[in-house]
């Protein structure tokens, strides 16, 4: 984490009142680097933001065709959704439609984020299933292929095939082999990478075209797609993939991951971007990462969500706005 | 927040996943520097952290001994509460003595904090009331004084007599100027300082005597020992400033501001204690309090609670522990 510059800044009233230091860097194919702020070498979990990574093995494999996978689904394969009804029904129907159920997935159960389907359950008494957690529809994935392959049921264990599979698509799209890994909140191995080797990975994604020579680079243009054609799917109402990604009219896929991991993909520019904020604020990366999409010229400064992260306004419970979320000047 | 230094780390598996840099002052009475980790002379809004210093004018004046406030509403005069029916319910018994209600509150309202009480209302499809802002108690007391100094209703303006009573108690106890002001969350002024300032001022109360010469020294005793005697009603079940108050047995005082702020006042030390993180997060604050608690002596680093904020388990939705929260080695 050493080398971080200063990327977001917490305003109230005339005075800064919190700072936020991280690592920015953007790549072309192959790894380049266009431009960078901190250093791009540190080394990260991507957490979430590599989903589109963990996934590229279910379409390459021929998996997610066997599995007559939609868009759909391939968008919730690469989600941190929001556990809303648009995402469980459709990862409980995936599950289905493999003869399987809630029980066959290993990320465990939370509440889901979305307030209407968190207030079902709190007023009934009722527990979350496994497909409102977050990365369910990853998890579905996981277990798509685990069927393709044949393989056991501990499809989280580090040396079951689909991990494996995991492992080596990682370390060829990054260009770098893994420095390490550990469980992530899903319980899914997450490999630790440097920021650099995730930029490179999201070029490829970005540069990857429809009809590729390669199934891994066709595989990658089909998750990018299927990200930027359901913004819904990929996060869920008011959150920064989904809202940014609308703004942006499709084309562009972003993604978040926690502890202030963002990503993007940008096809016209061929260019990857990943970005992480050393101290893991969510509210940071949002504010840094819309400002790198406008930087780029993908995302309107003019835009009403773009306005929403990259200088959100902090408004108490009187409705007085107190303060800003804004982008450092850097990055701007 | 130049200058800061690493006080938090957020580990995950064999690596330091989040990093947290801040602010630690130790303070004796008069503002003479015991200890400190980065820049005391950061300017920083106290936030939740200053309400003891906003409740001076209501115990000096005597508006406090008239309306018969008991310790536990001193305590809520100091507390950032969770909402729970133990917090709410003495918040509207004391303003039903003073013949007011919910609606002469001017903090604003939010959802309880406390999950059974959001429960009820979420579920009833009621909203929350004014009485639920964790700031309601410091309200109540707002408008006690208010009262007794027979003011105006609207008693968060900064010319009203209870905001140009408590800018100058809180001058007065850091010892400086203010650096200007903001609207806090719950729409009070807050008064920009230095850390030095607040670790000054927490040294006050630390060395605060009962049956002090000076009414603001007999106040500030009163409130330290109301805080230390009532930790249930300072924050809330769980809450970092309820359970390692409990874990301290009583004397010494602590609280959490916004934005990674948090002081501690230990009477038998003389001594006070004021920290800022610099990027605002609390579970780094909490993590840093901790460490300072155990270092000088009044936490016992093997207590359950020590070690639930010292070095907290990162536990994931399966039970399995990912990584820590964990204060740096400069603090240990």
């Amino acid at each position: 984490m050493t080398g971080a510059v200063e990327l977001t800044e917490i305003w109230r009233a005339d005075r800064v009142e919190s700072l936020h230091l991280g690592h920015v860097v953007i790549c072309k194919p192959g790894g380049e680097i266009v431009d960078a702020w901190g250093d791009p070498e540190t080394v990260i979990y991507p957490r979430s933001s590599a989903k589109m990574i963990q996934a590229l093995p279910l379409v390459e494999s021929g998996a997610a065709e066997a599995a007559e996978l939609g868009t759909e689904d391939l968008a919730l394969a690469c989600a941190s959704h929001n556990g809303a009804a648009i995402h469980t029904e459709r990862v409980t129907a995936w599950l289905d439609r493999l003869g399987l159920d809630d029980g066959d997935l290993r990320c465990g159960a939370h509440m889901p984020r979305d307030p209407a389907a968190a207030k079902v359950l709190t007023c009934s008494d009722e527990a979350p299933g496994q497909a409102h957690n977050n990365c369910s529809g990853k998890h579905a994935g996981f277990l798509t292929l685990t069927r393709h392959l044949g393989a056991g049921p501990e499809y989280l264990d580090l040396d079951h095939p689909v991990q494996v599979a995991v492992r080596e698509a990682w370390e060829d799209v990054t260009g770098e082999a893994v420095h390490g890994w550990a469980v992530d909140g899903c319980s899914a191995p997450n490999f630790a990478t440097s920021l650099h080797g995730l930029g490179r990975a999201m070029a490829f994604f970005a540069a990857a075209r429809d009809g590729a020579d390669t199934p891994r680079e066709a595989a990658a243009a089909r998750l990018r797609q299927a990200m930027a054609a359901h913004p819904e799917l990929v996060a869920g109402e008011g959150r920064a993939c989904t809202e940014l990604m609308r703004a942006m009219g499709g084309g562009v896929a972003i993604k978040t991951g926690a502890e202030g991991v963002f990503v993007a993909m940008l096809p016209k520019q061929r260019l990857g971007v990943a970005l992480k904020i050393a101290d893991g604020a969510t509210r940071a990366s949002e504010a840094a990462i819309a400002a790198v999409l406008v930087r780029l010229g993908v995302l309107a400064a003019d835009h009403p969500a773009t306005r929403r992260f990259l200088d959100a306004p902090i408004v108490n419970c009187r409705g007085i706005t107190t303060g800003h979320v804004r982008a450092a000047a850097a990055l701007r």
